[in-house]
């Protein structure tokens, strides 16, 4: 199985590298970026030597599955020949995971390249939408924040377990999220030992995370989304409250039923975990992993549901979900390549 | 002004004695420390020589102000002759924060030791009870979590801007809020790279921050409250969201009125700093400083303000309040030996 | 191929078990520790669900090799009877890296409870040594601090390049090395943005690093070797100088002569890199990799070679050549399970 | 006394305004900055409102001293008209620090622009060249490296105790000692959890070190200097390693010989200590301080000393050592405004 990165020098690009050179199946026959063109990865990376050397981001050779690391915005323009090419297609950026351009265009502030093929693409998050994705040759990889929440909340919604707008969810996340491009607030010394809340209310990740619960409620859903940047480089760890529903069993029968819901939705999963009670996961747990985990906990003096979510932002928030999606796309056993646990510490 | 610690070589014990040698009218005459007494305080801290020697914690000399640092259960038991020898305490610590023992002896375990005696304290709140503080011989330091939530809650409550069973208080911490007591949980290779939630819906100092809103609410407030612990050593950061009250002006005023209100409340105050809009605060704008950062936004599409709030835990939160108190009870400057802004970076 | 690992909760005992997972030839049979007997291994690391029972240390069954992760001072007392059941031990503390057990008394400070056994060790960094690796039954694993040093240092004074006196090890490891037991002086808050040496020219690595370079060069060796604690989890970083051997080429072909020296001794590795020239070691990439990088300039000021080698303390340093050594001793490709590279970012 | 500060919104330039905001005698009226002129300075910093507004770097206005905190090269072309009206200028960058200005464009790779105008400068370091800066009006401020290095050196080398041309001088700094900057190898993700050396051999700041370490041993000394970055924000720790001179007194006399002299050179001195035998410096003991703490050990098996130095790079390596300096040439108690003791923890 042929298969090639575009973007292959940023966070998600190498990071793909390194859970495809683990891969049974897999030969990586293209690194292509734009900005190392003709160099060794290992003039970017230099543990990474052998690895390959990276091409111009145009010539993309035959492949059966190309992953396209790139910021927004590129993807949807570049799609459609390849697709015709016979190219299946894992996107790890946002051109096609909101069904409406209108949508897309007011939160990412660019005109959609292609709206046409959006109809086309997946969203693809195994757990939520296994079904959906197999046979697909467009699979648009969720966002790190969205699998983190969704995991947590879809089921729930699902079931009608919830309230559904009285939805919070408070995400933090390690720094390697916002990429490897030098920004001021990325700098080592503005960063440690500090902590920080930013988009507030104005993500760009919001639109998806309730275009997947309105989906999950079959009614419009919406979240206060706020995401913090924590002192560290990698891991997501949402904290999601909500009102139960209403004449949800008695008092002492709720968190049970919130608690089984979560537990049917995940016992067969591999890469999903509901913690044993008073167990709370912990962001190091999924380290390099594509694990994620989760508890609950049903809090009586206020009515609501505290659901904590905990992946890798790099891995199950994007790389490492993206290989998951080939091995669905490709007819391969799903955890193929991605067997690893949590480094500890 | 002759001053003493009791529980000098712990975290707040310690920053007391650095805020403290500083302070132009305060003379340390008596470091009590029950583990370390006998010693010379650089034997504990090697680069606080001359600094002064630990004594037993029980040969408390004649003073102005004893500050207790010590876990809870202890003041209580001990604070009672000091009033009467006409010692002034200001307890850092939990055992006269709740107005009502048994919800101190439900929350924290132990039976209170003195419960006639909480009603002679005063919760040490300057910004939002300075009234109450003047002239009186004890006072309980507010919590961390509690300090940094009130401040950003209490005057948007007595406003009735709020509904007030909707409020969430999202809160991260760094480590030394724990402590210096080892564990396991708080080694460096398990907490360094490491972010999770703890004392999900059942840490202490939850009765603390809802007797103090009940006041301002007028009516029983119940909260959400989740504290994290976040990879760094000092600065908490409370993200707080609630439902604003409804007929709250029209839709394009009400984060004026909001804002208006937190405006009001603290633009005479040295150390509580509403943000310019878009400012969102960071923990290390208050690195070793008595000040607290504050920012809201009201989000249309949810109907919710979130509130983001900002202290250094050792200082607003713990020591740099005690000696604010300190000031206010005996007649001081409410600022003196306080000026000093966060260190950066 | 029966495995199993006594010590299996400790960092270096759980290191083991997540690459043994990745092992396509061993079956990890035996968990032990004294410590968590009778647990599942998720009731110590929660993320590890699934992956065993940890028994009783006592009861180990046949296998084909032991891994033993205890401190000092057990192996030697219970290595023999395993040796002679025909399990082959390799052993990743300390008691059977000195030849002599006196040497080891001295800096241990305790009995070697079985000297006359530490001639049948082989000591186990196999780029230097792998010959005499081959078939044996008990392997010393050598310490992270001297993997990291000899690396470097071997092969230059084999080929006497070096003055070999004039050896200075500045070495800087990851808080993990430290191992998990609590400890003040690994509390977070202590040790998080900050930096010091210990164990200044006193530390246990030190005979150990002195007996293989005095080997090497045939003549004692003495080196001024200080270990520091770098605010970080996993990594070593060495920066080793020494004065080149005097009449070494001409002054403008002295590096050429030390870089092709470890040129050679490298070149058909597949885990010791000689960087690019220019290129400096960090330790992130060797970040959970059995990967060591080392680079050197000689600097005509001074006349004197600096080297930098840099490892995963845990892994090339701990674990990860343990299972270097078993694929040695078992006839296995040598780096089979083994292939990750260093994770980034 | 009226004080400004050039270059006001970089790491020391920004420090300088916390430090003299402290400072009883000093009053700042003017901040100028390139890049952020016509802005209040809380449009940089949030955490400094009320601190200043910021003015174009060509306004001076008169001043009795003028902090220059602006890259090396600007300095030197700047100086002499505003020596001419009488300002005393402290210069925290390199341009005239050395006394050699074909140096000084050596290891700079600039030309300097005023050569003839560095002999009319003193080093600032003032535990070691205290009489040679009162009353001067030129101040070159040391590099955070030398500080940290000269401390320990320049007594036992003016001793003769070490044999001068065996310095290895092996030093760490927080990330902070890099400036504020973007760069990609300074980028979080790069940083944290990581640790590498850099400009080996050919740091800038050791000619800056031989230059003071030659005049203390009246003779040319060389010495090996690597610097290496800590994934930390604050802090340098230099190790030093020399062989002593030879006929020492006897081998038990030597550590007392050494120890003595650091004694005697320091006894006196309030920002810089020789901490208790066996007790090592922590870069932590000094954060956010002006002092200094050392430690040494002679060790017999190598016939080294070695010396451990720790201070903050932006306060005894910078800012802080500059308001020292100031006290001086002012006439002022040298450690006024400067008392705090390092932060813990």
């Amino acid at each position: 199985m042929k298969v090639g990165i575009l973007g292959a020098t940023g966070y998600t690009g190498q990071e793909l590298l390194r859970l495809l050179n683990n891969h049974p199946e897999a030969e990586i026959v293209y690194l292509g970026s734009s900005s190392s063109a003709g160099k060794d990865i290992a003039a970017v990376y230099p543990h990474l030597s052998g690895c390959g050397y990276v091409l111009e981001d145009e010539c993309i050779p035959d492949l059966d599955v190309l992953f396209v690391a790139l910021p927004h915005g590129i993807a949807a323009a570049r799609v459609e020949p390849l697709l015709k090419r016979g190219i299946k297609v894992i996107d790890l950026g946002a051109d096609f995971r909101l069904r409406d351009s209108l949508e897309y265009e007011k939160w990412y502030k660019v005109k959609h390249a292609n709206p046409g093929i959006i109809s086309e693409a997946v969203y693809g998050l195994p757990e939520l939408y296994r079904d959906q994705i197999y046979g697909k040759s467009l699979v648009a990889n969720p966002g790190c924040y969205p699998t983190a929440s969704l995991l947590a909340l879809v089921p729930l919604l699902e079931e009608g377990l919830l309230q559904k707008q009285t939805i919070v969810i408070d995400a933090k996340s390690g720094v390697s999220g916002a990429g490897r491009g030098v920004n001021q607030a990325l700098h080592f010394s503005e960063v440690n030992e500090n902590f920080k809340a930013y988009g507030v209310a104005e993500h760009r990740h919001t639109p998806e995370i309730e275009q997947q619960l309105t989906f999950a409620a079959k009614n419009k859903v919406h979240v206060s989304f706020v995401p913090h940047l924590v002192p560290m480089t990698r891991g997501i760890l949402a904290t999601i409250y909500a009102q139960v529903a209403e004449g949800l069993g008695t008092e002492g029968q709720k968190e049970k039923i919130l608690r089984e819901c979560l537990k049917e939705a995940y016992q067969q999963e591999q890469f999903v975990h509901l913690l044993p009670e008073g167990v709370w996961p912990q962001t190091k747990y999924c380290y390099g992993s594509n694990h994620a985990f989760l508890q609950l906990k049903y809090d009586e003096r206020t009515g609501r549901v505290i659901i904590v979510s905990a992946i890798d932002n790099l891995v199950k928030g994007a790389s490492g979900q993206a290989v998951q999606n080939m091995n669905i796309i490709m007819g391969l056993p799903e955890g193929m390549g991605l067997a690893a646990r949590g480094m500890w510490p």
